[in-house]
């Protein structure tokens, strides 16, 4: 694939912010590469996991704007100005588009639908959870909130953000929204730890303060 | 407990501007109380748990101070300030002193010693490994760091700050330092989930990167 190098370094400094996101991009493309049979063009399937995050510092300056759409126009006009024919270009720049998930606006190509699968999959399984701590600590949004009666909440019964409500509301629902069936499997077979990652995050925080807030009670 | 609400409130507005550190002060008093035996003076433990780390913005302001020293001479005073004899006083200012790991300055009380071992369980496990990717995010430290040859490191090898390297030289090594047997029950408890947890992160994001790093070396 002659255009790697110089497409990978375009990426980069369309990323420069925001070192960690980088790994982000590779665990996509390596992933989308595992998923890829031989009916996918790597090319085009490569090329797009690498360029489908572009948007992010666009939309990161002003929320209003979709990284999927910014991302996509900036992708076409990337690879038109490289040499890339204009229907190479415009399939990455659709595989791009479309990986963001919104029922209006499916992936439809089989390399925009891998991408869409690898995507996905970083939110599944232990990485899922371990991305979503590190995002909630960046924006200052608590493990958990606390019900009306001080108790911790579980996430379940709550509007106020938390890793918590996350994993209610986004992180263990992600595992029926699969197009490709190597991704399916991928995605299923890390579902048990990020079950048993919250499982235990429940279990221990609600041990400790069952315990402890009775023998407060008594004191106070 | 006369004064709990007055040392609450005084903590509170300690750690105004770190809103999801107070649980870890709730869950830090809880699991003091949960190992508390009968021979442990019980508002002397609470105090201590609640003001354990009120010097916590100082050292913020200024890494060269330390949030232990800074905190005991902040709870003294205030303790002093609310009508506390000099020795209970003091008393809970040792116990804040010696909350933190330093060989040189180990815990001698009974309280100490609990106040100790319940900070160190908040390290251990499922909820250590969370406030670490929190702390990470907060900070801007990556998940994990690469090997020279592009590989992704364990942490064991490195000594760039990542979540795997934090794992290896801090997390993985709490379980016997721990001065009461609950304490050290509690903790232990507690240690597959956290060895779960980053075995989970290892193996899915190696996992990937073994099969995509494969199948993109020969499309280079």
């Amino acid at each position: 694939m002659r255009d790697y190098n110089k497409i990978e370094e375009y990426m980069l400094e369309c990323m420069r912010d925001s070192a960690h996101d980088r790994e982000h991009i590779y665990r996509v493309l390596y992933t989308a590469l595992d998923i890829a049979e031989s009916d996918a063009d790597l090319e085009i399937l490569t090329a797009a996991c690498l360029l489908h995050d572009i948007g992010r510092p666009e939309q990161f300056a002003n929320p209003k704007l979709c990284h999927a759409e910014v991302g996509s126009r900036k992708a076409y006009e990337f690879l038109i100005g490289i040499g890339w024919t204009e229907k190479r270009a415009a399939h990455v720049r659709d595989c791009v588009y479309t990986h963001r998930f919104r029922s209006d606006n499916p992936p439809r190509s089989i390399e925009a639908k891998i991408l869409f699968d690898a995507d996905k999959i970083d939110v599944s399984g232990a990485i899922g959870m371990a991305r979503s701590l590190m995002y909630k600590g960046a924006v200052g949004e608590p493990l958990y909130t606390l019900n009306s009666d001080g108790t911790i909440s579980d996430g379940s019964n709550t509007d106020e953000p938390s890793l918590f409500r996350e994993y209610h509301f986004k992180l263990k629902n992600v595992y029926g929204k699969f197009f490709t069936e190597r991704g399916r499997e991928i995605a299923l077979s890390r579902q048990k730890a990020a079950e048993d990652f919250y499982n235990a995050l429940l279990s221990e925080v609600k041990g400790s303060e069952k315990r402890g807030r009775d023998r407060l009670k008594k004191l106070r």
